[in-house]
């Protein structure tokens, strides 16, 4: 049971969002420009990063609904669950193996973050913007993971939700009925 | 050394903000919605979640700033210090206590906040909405924290820099020279 009342059809982080939509807000933009903005990472990519930090704070919610927007946006559902039991061995790019060792270290703590971290993602070609990005979105995860278990939010255990959580969220992070860039009516 | 470059003249979250402006932009009206917000938390008793928070994940930078910000929001320098000490004999209320002891419980992992730190917090009067704002203060605050130092932004050690950066937040968080809300000229 939730730590405060929150709406019952609205599981996990979207009660959350509902219960103040003030601070949803912003919430929201920012995972929108972060994991759907311009950028040299893929969506599915930034996905992977997601998935990967919500395993590791074991926020079960967020972890099924960032791998299934992950396979959706790979197109196949292998690997983020093999970059969940070992990245370093999934089949991705080396620069990819590099940012989520960075993301893995910042998950941590920021202090863990090495210069060799950094060295190695470099020599694989990442840029400082991607470096930065993946710490962020690393941070903003931490956020959401803290989120949704310090308030105890409910995890629903049906697949099939996570498949059309999933589905939205390919489509992106902004409300979906109104209360954001809607222009209002004449 | 920052691990990506930054201004020099920008130390902390500061360079990172205006690194990236188009997600420092959420990030600064998050901040500014939940600790300069309408509250029943004063707005010394949030910046006293974000200063334990910052401190128990040993960011330097970040516990400083939110110090000298409770510090000058609060009129005095001694409740900010003796809640790092240890929040439950400083000269706070029950309620404060009880809320910070879910902030420091959601700052380790958001499942180790428990039902009965929740049932403490009420009985000393919180209400959900300051239960909810404490976890995602505590949230955002490990969002800077991880920002600050998974990149490694500079830390000064001149306790006049703090001051002056206090006294810049206790007006707020948005970015000072436009950017945000400002009107177009006319």
């Amino acid at each position: 049971m939730p730590h405060i009342p929150l709406p019952e059809h609205l599981p996990g982080i979207t009660g959350l969002l509902e219960y103040r939509l003030d601070t949803a807000l912003p919430i929201r933009e920012l995972t929108q420009i972060l994991l759907r903005g311009e950028s040299t990472l893929s969506p599915g990519e930034r996905e992977l990063i997601a998935a990967l930090v919500s395993f590791r704070n074991e926020t079960r919610f967020c972890t099924a609904a960032h791998t299934k927007a992950a396979d959706l946006l790979l197109g196949e559902n292998e690997t983020a669950w093999a970059v969940k039991q070992n990245f370093e061995t999934a089949p991705i790019s080396e620069k990819m193996k590099a940012l989520l060792a960075i993301a893995a270290l910042t998950q941590k703590s920021g202090k863990a973050v090495t210069p060799e971290a950094i060295e190695r993602a470099r020599l694989a070609g990442a840029t400082d913007s991607e470096i930065h990005d993946t710490v962020l979105i690393t941070a903003l995860f931490c956020l959401y993971n803290k989120y949704v278990d310090g308030l105890a939010s409910v995890t629903p255990t049906d697949p099939a939700y996570y498949q059309r959580l999933g589905e939205r969220i390919t489509r992106g992070y902004l409300r979906p009925e109104g209360g954001f860039p809607v222009p209002p009516k004449p």
